[in-house]
């Protein structure tokens, strides 16, 4: 089904809905057969298998790529339950990267025709004219990264930590997928604890995260066009000014906060914080990984933290939040009204008033999403607002860090976080694409009047 | 000044700032006169005067209508403070009314104005030919209304609990006066604990928060045009459909959550819990008397109430908050996208899309405004998210309740609330009308184009 026919098909329902109910079937069926699979006794080291509850849980986070535990990956799960959480997060950063670049690219072309004035440009600048050939983009540009990931952790556990060549391999490739995917599942108890001061296995780490959260039409136009920012669009450009911003400012915030912290950066020297701040700053785009406890930072780090997660990274790639370029919206629209501009610029172009309107409807329905889960865990679990909201957020934007509380939550509330992982990976995408391609002309208009704001 | 050069003379900058540098100057130069009054040695109880910080932040909370102390106003002040303090709530309440009334209706009319239609209804619904009679309105229905809930009291106190005629007077007077303005001060050190089971006071004290809080264009519109709701404006509409709701939601909200808290609604009969919940629900509209113990509830209900109070009341009246107005465009805006309208319609007019940004700027700024604090309340007093979020949310909403830990605060922490207190009375209001008066027509347009969303 060529993409063009997509875009052409705008007054046929069936074509345009058809990729999204394949993703949504897709992702029932990972879980399920995940489900089954890692139930199964060979997935677990101990006695019997493992419970519905955990499996469950467990492939629902691998194929959300959130990386939320609720059983310690390397220690429960043997090497075939480990394979099977792998292939779960692969299939699903895959799918949802797919699914977002097809359905992103189709919003974006089908719009812009009804101005006519970027359509040429846009559709040039994505360019695949089918999309089996877009598939295969997703999937190249995916090994290909992962790829050169897995070669450089395979090398460096291989010649530093003196693994053999097997096991050099096999940490190398999960932690590749499971990084360039944001899933932030780990084959070690802590996580990335033990690799705090190691800049190599650190920044490798980050370098796939970073990627992988720039989203698929960012990489194809950054490898078409390099650095010819006139030919980017403008979701390239927003991304890729927001993405160093909200880097930085995460880094100077925890490093800053953390600083003295005994429990996380004080015994560090001032490299290995300035690392460590920059590793947990990346996490939250949306990675879930962790070099320091997370459990054990400063009240305001992780509150901070929370609003880092909750924004994620950019849309149509493997990081969660409600996107970079969502939050960019109402912070232009902010700006524009703060210069006392009647419409919104962004990077010389106007940005669609459309466009307004679609980012509050994700914002508020991801607010309220995050509300009512949030109190509801609080009174399932008795627990204060600071580590509940951080679990909720952390399970909506799909990032996976925790302050230690998800494995001791009842199982009401860990069933709440399941739900969460999932609305979190696909409601987005899907709620701002169906409000999209429903925009349409407006036929009449009824008088205009204003109530008082503020 | 009549409104109607202020509504004519568009052009003419000075005229249209003038309230507001006025407003700006009146409440700079009362809380100065608080201050100086309230440091005095005869307006407290002990030997020698209050410290200038504690003189400082209670005239900033009676004159921004807040409520949040540091020191036990009827044990700390003597009734010379406490006078003082009445009259800062009510020139306080009173100039703000005021201001946003002579503002709002001006950024209505002259924004109406443009398109013709809605102008004339608009002006003959609010129908104050100059500022003087506006000034005279405001204080006519505020004296009323403040009058009316002063006698039920007085009587009450003087009957029920056996007050001599002077204290019941001053009793009734004080809280009356506290209650219609949103300011939730008492005279009593428990707040109004003692009269949880007291369906007189509590309701006296509720239809007066209820009342200042509908905002006086609210009130000037019901007693010309009662019930006739084809006559009401959009502004009215939203306020009087929102009201009720969020009362309702609170009440049941934190009625269900505390029902078995022993240390809360636990002991009391089912009226009185019921009685109870609807008190504290209508102190988030932003009054912030208490007849429970705040600190004691359930951390899910507090969390709720700080949602309640970042909403507020009704806008050009005594309650804080963002506004119900506000809030209401975000979810009318949310409303049509979900239904796929490509312009959003309110009660059956539509909404003009400058109010969208304005309304987004206004949210924005303001959660920019709360974080900022909160993280920066968090570092210096190392207390967790919850408490912390409640105390600062109460006091940008002007509302006052607290979980008991603002007496305990580091200074610096305190003046960060007493300017909270300041910016949460002022700013909404004058953000949103800055960004109203400099709407202008768009003279040309960029090029359209959209990132992806979601
Ligand atoms: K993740
Ligand atoms: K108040």
């Amino acid at each position: 089904m060529p993409v063009h026919n997509i875009v052409r098909g705008a007054g046929n329902k069936r074509k345009l809905v058809h990729p999204a109910q394949l993703t949504l079937l897709g992702f029932l069926i990972g879980i399920a057969a995940g489900t089954a699979l890692l139930a199964l006794p060979i997935s677990r080291t101990g006695p019997g298998g493992a419970t519905l509850v955990e499996a469950f849980f467990t492939a629902v986070s691998a194929m959300c790529v959130t990386g939320h535990v609720i059983v310690d990956t390397p220690t429960y799960w043997t090497g075939f339950g480990q394979v099977v959480i792998m292939v779960l997060i692969q299939v699903g950063g895959f799918g949802v990267m797919t699914f977002a670049s097809i359905i992103g690219i189709a919003v974006v072309r089908r719009l812009s025709l009804r101005s006519r004035i970027t359509a040429a440009a846009e559709t040039k600048s994505v360019g695949f004219g089918d999309v089996r050939s877009l598939i295969l983009g997703v999937l190249k540009i995916s090994l290909i990264i992962e790829g050169i990931g897995a070669l450089i952790l395979f090398f460096w556990f291989l010649l530093r930590y003196g693994y053999s060549v097997g096991e050099a391999a096999w940490f190398a490739i999960f932690h590749a997928v499971s990084s360039f995917n944001n899933a932030g599942f780990a084959l070690f108890s802590n996580n990335m604890i033990s690799f705090v001061d190691d800049p190599v296995v650190s920044l490798t780490l980050c370098a796939e995260i970073i990627l992988g959260g720039l989203g698929f039409p960012v990489i194809v136009q950054l490898l078409r066009h390099g650095g010819n920012r006139l030919k980017w669009s403008m979701n390239t450009r927003i991304v890729i000014a927001a993405t160093p911003l909200l880097l930085v400012a995460g880094t100077v915030y925890i490093t800053l906060i953390e600083w003295n912290n005994p429990a996380t950066l004080g015994p560090l020297d001032w490299q290995t914080k300035l690392l460590a701040g920059f590793f947990q700053s990346v996490q939250t785009r949306t990675a879930g990984f962790n070099s320091i406890d997370i459990g054990a930072m400063s009240e305001a780090s992780q509150f901070g933290m929370t609003a880092l997660m909750f924004i994620g990274g950019g849309p149509a790639g493997t990081a969660g939040g409600i996107k970079i370029t969502t939050f960019a919206v109402l912070f232009f629209i902010l700006l524009a009204e703060v210069r006392g501009d009647g419409v919104v610029n962004v990077f010389g172009k106007r940005l669609s008033r459309a466009v307004h309107r679609q980012a509050i409807a994700v914002v508020l329905l991801s607010v309220g999403v995050v509300a009512t889960s949030t109190i509801s865990i609080m009174l399932l679990s008795g627990l204060p607002l600071g580590p509940v909201l951080f679990e909720t957020v952390s399970a909506f934007g799909t990032v996976g860090l925790s302050e230690g509380i998800t494995p001791e939550l009842p199982v009401a509330a860990q069933l709440i976080l399941a739900v969460l992982m999932f609305v979190g990976r696909l409601g987005p995408i899907g709620f701002a694409t169906a409000l999209a391609l429903r925009e349409r002309a407006v036929l009449y208009e009824l008088p205009k009047e204003r109530p008082i704001i503020g």
